[in-house]
């Protein structure tokens, strides 16, 4: 170094990525102030992983599974960074159905499906370039595209045809620079499911504008009697797709952080740069826990119907009775999810002048009846809150009361009304 | 998107990063087509992994925790993405001494010391930026940087000094865009330990230039009898030091992904803005497995003194004799490590003139003697090969013979006298 040198102080600067990498749920709830109410125990039905409350246990087979792994003493030294090849097996089997046979190389475990995400937004796109987000959306495709100087932009979903992708709207976003197209199914913040129809018009935009899909499918099979769930891949023939899942969501276990990416790519497309590039950045960080890779193939193998049914029947019967409890209250306006673990309530503000947003709705309603929802905002669609469906019945009915009181009481009209005539149940 | 789009072909290419994001030591071992010779069992004294032949274990005490934690159903959620506050605890109290006290909150945990590396390095640098790293080093710091644009620069170490840093050299490399040094001790491929002088005069050099510093520790307390190992951190005052170190090496689990950082910030320095960065960055991958972080505690508390003192007999014992072995070897110097898992040792090539380089040195070897170690070139240094001390000991006898037997046939003077006198030991 020159003998002058001209660094003479400590000023030690974060790097872009560190700076622009950023979560705007953390954010809007780190910046709510608001303490509950003292009197009345806190219900939050914001809180995204559906161990939380106990009620919701992973499969006893799953358990078993992992003791067995870390008892047999197998898998403790360092797997391939994509994971082991048995592993791999396991999920490729667990992915394959009539219509898409996956081979064990196209699968690539990671830390989480974030890591999926993660490994796949990093491939794909390049600084300047944009990848296609759903609005509402899940706020991690934006955290891990803006963090690498990607922009994104939003395509809208439709509240009014069960949360459908408007069409014209996603055609409308791509440009020269569009790198992929993200699509949740079943989604997260909706708890919607498209149709095989709906996604065979999804392929079809993406086939005539050649553009690949991030197809984030973490709520896979999650769907409620009478819906299907159809894997975006199994439905292409020629869009080349990267399947994010994982364990965390449908086997309730998302500390484990067991992700994986699947590569669907039927023309070979992604086999000129895609797949080398995934399997390098897997070595960033050398794969995931090894255990849970030594228990695969059991979870995926041994896992018994009873328990995905079990689950299913908690979550649908949840939804059905916040829905019909919501669907009565003044101002709001519940839509019904056909899977995963969330549902949408609109918030007709016009019925709640003192709140000038869904984020005030929820800071008053946090601060009178301790009950707590993520506002729009955090999915960049205000004027909505999110309910998580899966806490135990009896909070999510109590929840469903004080939202309820809340409601009549902060409402224009019906405040009104229950001051001369006592509290009556009014449509909104 | 315009009428007339100006993609109309899959053309699909990589992102930077992931072009970028390159591990020499794969490209090198997998460009070698040689094939092992059939009628010698292969043995590989190149892989980093303790857990490869089964002789060395994690104690019992640490399987046990990992079961008692599956076991409880408490560690199935989501951990807060830097780790649960009772891991993170135990971390730092793991990590303190009598100079320095660990606080919880400067703990990160992350999938693995590379994970933790990677956070370091992403936070602390920018493209067009540079870090310094040694020469010999781990490939993983040129790996990572350089797939984010941030450009590496090594500084020497010196063999002839037990591979202490050329302190000059390093000075020189520092220029007003270096935004970090890495310093990893114990070290490898060298498996040297540096003394608390030594490290003073590099705290020295760090502080005079206002360079932070990560402290790649990863091989921490891993050190022969009669030495000893300083933490970086305990001997700084002011220096910012990002500590990176896990449970892979010493507890001998490189599977189960579990790394930390312990950010040193003693005068408020990081507090500005790269804590905050190292905190956004870990939300990427929400956090490494629920399942050993809630075993944490017990893992840090309950291995005994034994195991530890086990594993280092055993490393001490492999080393001293691979060097004594080693170092009758024509042609060959050997450089006694005072730790970690590995030994250097120096090929004169111009005793061997044949191979042009260690490369074709150890293809030589694996195809005629069935025994492969790592090229030099993968550590950026040439005229070395770097050998792996964790192998059952049989295992490193016959390794050491073979490569006697290979070194005296190539060896240009011994392969002449020997085919005059018969074998006999020759010093290089
Ligand atoms: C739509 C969606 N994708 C991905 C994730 C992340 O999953 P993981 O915890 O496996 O990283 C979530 C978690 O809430 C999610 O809702
Ligand atoms: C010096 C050094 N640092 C970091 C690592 C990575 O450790 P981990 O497996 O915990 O990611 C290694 C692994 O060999 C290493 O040798």
């Amino acid at each position: 170094m020159s003998t002058t040198p001209n660094r003479n102080f400590w000023n030690i600067e974060a790097s872009h990525i560190a700076k622009n990498t950023y979560n705007p749920i953390r954010s809007i709830v780190e910046n709510i102030v608001t303490e509950p109410n003292p009197n009345k125990l806190m219900i939050a039905l914001s809180i995204g992983d559906p161990t939380t409350f106990g009620n919701l246990k992973p499969a006893r087979e799953v358990i078993e599974a992992v003791k067995e792994s870390i008892e047999s003493g197998l898998f403790n030294g360092y797997a391939p960074s994509t994971g082991y090849q048995k592993a791999r097996e396991a999920v490729a089997e667990y992915s394959s159905n009539e219509f898409v046979k996956v081979d064990p190389k196209d699968v690539i475990l990671c830390s989480g499906c974030s890591c999926a995400l993660d490994l796949c937004i990093t491939a794909l796109a390049r600084p300047g370039q944009n990848i296609l987000i759903p609005r509402p959306g899940f706020s991690i495709y934006r955290t891990l595209a803006e963090g690498l100087g990607i922009k994104v932009k939003s395509y809208n979903l439709l509240p009014e045809y069960g949360w459908e992708v408007n069409l014209d709207d996603l055609e409308a976003q791509i440009d020269e620079n569009t790198a992929a197209i993200i699509i949740n199914n079943p989604s997260n913040p909706c708890g919607s499911v498209f149709s095989r129809g709906h996604l065979a018009d999804l392929l079809e935009i993406a086939a005539r504008y050649y553009v690949p899909i991030i197809a984030d499918e973490i709520y896979e099979h999650m769907v409620f009697p009478g819906r299907s769930f159809h894997p975006l891949a199994s439905i292409s023939v020629d869009v080349p797709i990267l399947s994010c899942s994982g364990l965390t969501k449908r086997f309730l276990v998302p500390g484990w952080r067991m992700g994986w990416i699947i590569i669907h790519d039927r023309q070979n497309i992604l086999d000129k740069e895609i797949r080398k590039g995934l399997q390098c950045l897997s070595q960033r960080i050398i794969g995931s826990n090894t255990i849970v890779q030594g228990a695969l193939p059991a979870i995926l193998q041994n896992t018994p119907q009873k328990f995905y049914d079990d689950v299913i029947e908690t979550l649908y019967e949840h939804s059905r009775l916040a829905y019909s409890h919501i669907s009565k209250i003044p101002g709001l306006k519940p839509i019904m999810p056909d899977g995963a673990m969330y549902m949408m309530v609109y918030i007709n503000l016009a019925c709640f002048t003192e709140f000038k947003s869904d984020l005030e709705f929820v800071q008053c309603m946090l601060m009178e009846e301790s009950v707590f929802c993520l506002p729009g905002q955090c999915f960049d669609y205000p004027s909505y809150i999110r309910l998580v469906i899966t806490v135990p019945k009896d909070m999510l009915v109590e929840a469903c009361l004080r939202i309820q009181d809340f409601c009549e009481r902060h409402h224009c009209k019906t405040s009104q009304t229950i001051n001369e005539l006592g509290r009556i149940e009014i449509e909104y």
